[in-house]
């Protein structure tokens, strides 16, 4: 028994230590596909709100999602191995993803401090409402949608709880900011703003990638519980989304790369009861969606998300929330127990949640301190403006 | 049992993670090497490999070489702890590194999708054919080898199965191919190409040289048949191939950095039986012959390996083959039960079977669909001309 | 038994794998730190080091601290499971710590073998002295220790074992080398030398953070010893030290990521010990520390040490060991079993061996064969000078 709680901590901090990482791929990410004058920033981004996080969900969120106050009940902190403790952890690296999503539809215009209090309030209060709902089981709710529908709503490891809540609260973030200086004009017209560096980008997509098998594989949260069927069905998954949107995306190579990570963001919900086939079928859809929704926002409905977080967070993680209610059924091949009614109710509540509580906030944030920078800074770009130092200061300061 | 089982699984999957991101490793190593103009192109064909990879070996290649149809036998994909399907998942990360090796090889001037089709084909046939031979011992061969040289053909973690496969396949492309434009002109001269990027090429080794370990010492495949003699014979037969490309390479980035490869491939044939002194002899050795080799093919030869993927899978794989059947013997430190013929004609029949099959596909896809860029595609760069950007967008678009 | 045995060496290898990994983290922040002339001599030097201190510690240093001679015990390699050779790859990885931090501070100026000369001295003789002074308990001198002030002294992973010898070991290769050309002129005056690459020294930052998991939970070398408290306490300093560096170091992308090293520099020795809230005071504490103390070497003593490394691993590896003394107090939240007087005093004894074995070495390499490139090779770079080739040879060849 002691043996086997060891290696549960191990396994558990295995996957903490992959999710952790996974932090320097939303880095990289948004290093990769700002523009230069704006690299530092993200890199500072990152790093910052998952320190917040951390204290934030430390002191407050964990306990609202788990009632462990770490505080009080001090003593199991020391207890034998500490499995509290790494399972804290664990969650912790799923709580500071949420800043690091929204962080990338942000970019490039959004004041620092402001949105480091944003990162505080979710990880310490919405954030932890809707997961308690979910996987504490908080208020009895889920327990009234069995009830209703029966089945619980079942979100193995984030669809909706991580990748939706945080692409949605970044649609309310990009919403409320507006879209960047120059990126349309006056006239409707669409103005491109390229990359600055696709090697970046892909190092960052590549870290996500790897890191997500801790995500889905360690929500087991014990070695018994581990299953071969969560790590195939995200193998899974992250090659449909590659090939779906190498199609759709017609060899781009930004498309490509984050198709792989709207595959994986789409099978965390059904990761453990889907057929490997059908994980293949919701991760070319999602590698689909993501091209064609990433490509609509940005050209049809102005939304200037410069990462895509909502089409790759937000609506990739719905549809994972509802395919684990189709391909989860034993008809299409998958384990069963689950119902596409509550799925759908399940991610209906995490989007409504994720809106109130993002649009609730930020616009507090606007009509008070303000949330974004002055045109002059913008233009002038984050790094110099905020960090006082670009990405090269070497070639910068022309001493090459 | 129970809780072997768990932890078999977590083992297993550790090893398949490492090699997972191995492919980023290979990926950045190509990014490096080739020109600028050709960096997203390196990058969109490992991500689209290894999808192309993972559907060919789920449906065809794991049958090839297992007998494991998970089409038919679907029940036990849902088996408790799902072993069956993490083991998949690692000897596919296996698989998919025979497209990831070719790659470097056929750099900056093959057709995208033609080579997406013999990747498949590799995958789906050539790899699995001889890896059943090696590892499931089909068709009696092994057995047969045994009877004749009184051991077993020895290859732990594929210095023969996978780098060889590989490193020969590629042979075949590089050749079929043709060299770059502009590389040797008709009076025989050799015009340099130099690197773009050597932080990329050294980040590429690095993360292959770590995932490396989850490779070698994984191949146990169960957490009771783990051994450390796996773990530090590679890590001493890097070191020597670091040191001995230190020496040979004068000091050179990519000789070094390329060398710690040259090292882990020779020793994943004999990790398990060498001793760690004859291991960092095969390493030093391998590297010396990496430095070597690379140079005689790209200067003498005229064979335009881009990555000299032949030198470092093909030759020092090779090596690797026969030095397990040397420094394997009870004799020199190992642990014995190894054949030096044994070694020998395994060897050799991998090199046949990727020669064979290699000439065989890329000529039909030369006569046929045709295997090479134009020359003005070539010229103008594979990222421009296949996936319509470049690696660093904004710069070029002179939004600086 | 066995079972335990297996689990035992897989976890000490993740441990290995994970601390491999910190050394190419390493390898990018220097590469992001130093000038461009400079970045490949970083990627040089880093992987060399690791490669002679293997040799160093696998022939003499590992000898010198525990005992274990692995030319004469021979048989021992070979035992089931082969722990006691992953635990000697899993230690190899702290000794080889030692030149990597060296390597930043004497960046963009030192001679290369002179320095491969030292760093397998230190490695072979210096470093494994200590180590097994406090480890081993070699000598009696933790005996000593324990009944002069209750407590033997406690460094749990290694701020000082190996950080702050690391550190305070380049504070005598800085001063010994003296400042870069053009650094500080005749009139007093200091003059900045930009880094050349944020995202490569954040990069290296992420890649140590990660991998720190590895260096302080898999320090306790058993899966029946791992601790959630020493994962907690290193992620809590870490948090700690980058909040900590982004408030006195206003926002800089340097001090941030620099902080998060800091943090876990000071909490090694008492992670096993200290309160979650009592680490992240610690942590805080060494991010301010690194940040003044780094501003005051360069600018107002003038010790032109590139990354930093005495403030970060002599002076945060130096408050870590005497802040387990304080804060792994039971009056504060720790387990207790330490004490301050014996923290002081193993703290001290560190530094004291580092400088005294440092200014030793290299006031003889520097009398003899000397240790500084020359004033022309300096200007050039150490790329050009010491490796014929520079981080982009394709651009520098103007072949874009």
């Amino acid at each position: 028994m002691e043996s086997q709680s060891g290696a549960d901590v191990f396994f558990v901090l295995m996957g903490a230590a992959m999710v952790l990482a996974m932090h320097s791929g939303f880095a990289f990410l948004e290093v990769g596909t700002v523009r230069k004058k704006n690299q530092v920033n993200a890199l500072v981004k990152i790093i910052t709100d998952f320190s917040v996080s951390t204290v934030a969900y430390f002191c407050i969120g964990y306990s609202v999602a788990y009632g462990v106050d770490f505080f009080v009940g001090s003593d199991q902190l020391m207890e034998k191995n500490g499995f509290a403790l790494v399972k804290f952890f664990f969650l912790l690296t799923f709580a500071a993803a949420i800043p690091a999503i929204i962080s990338g539809g942000i970019a490039e215009r959004a004041r620092f401090w402001p949105q480091v209090v944003a990162s505080t309030l979710f990880v310490a209060l919405v954030y932890p409402f809707f997961e308690g709902i979910v996987w504490a089981e908080n208020y009895g709710i889920q327990e009234k949608i069995a009830s209703m529908f029966g089945a619980k709503f079942h979100d193995f490891a984030g669809s909706i709880v991580v990748h939706a809540m945080g692409g949605w609260l970044g649609l309310t973030a990009v919403i409320t900011l507006g879209a960047r200086l120059g990126r349309y004009d006056k006239h409707g017209r669409v103005h491109a703003i390229p990359p600055s560096n696709i090697p970046f980008l892909a190092l960052g997509s590549w870290i996500l990638v790897v890191g997500w098998f801790g995500f889905n594989v360690m929500s087991a949260q014990s070695v018994q519980g581990i299953s071969g069927i969560v790590a195939v069905n995200s193998l899974m998954a992250m090659v449909g989304g590659v090939l779906g949107a190498l199609v759709a995306g017609k060899n781009d190579p930004g498309f490509v790369h984050n198709g792989a990570l709207a595959g994986l963001v789409a099978v965390c919900a059904g990761s453990d009861v889907m057929h490997p086939v059908g994980s293949f079928g919701v991760g070319a859809a999602a590698g689909v969606l993501f091209v064609y929704a990433f490509t609509l926002c940005q050209n049809k409905w102005k939304i200037d998300d410069v990462l895509g977080v909502w089409p790759l967070h937000g609506l990739c993680g719905a549809w994972g929330g509802i395919a684990c209610g189709i391909f989860g059924q034993k008809a299409l091949g998958g384990i069963g127990g689950v119902s596409f009614m509550a799925q759908l109710v399940g991610t209906l509540g995490g989007i409504i949640i994720a809106l109130i509580g993002g649009f609730l906030i930020y616009m507090i944030l606007k009509s008070t301190v303000g949330i974004r920078l002055s045109h002059e800074e913008e233009y002038q770009g984050a790094d110099l403006s905020i960090h006082k130092i670009g990405a090269n200061p070497e070639e910068e300061a022309g001493r090459l």
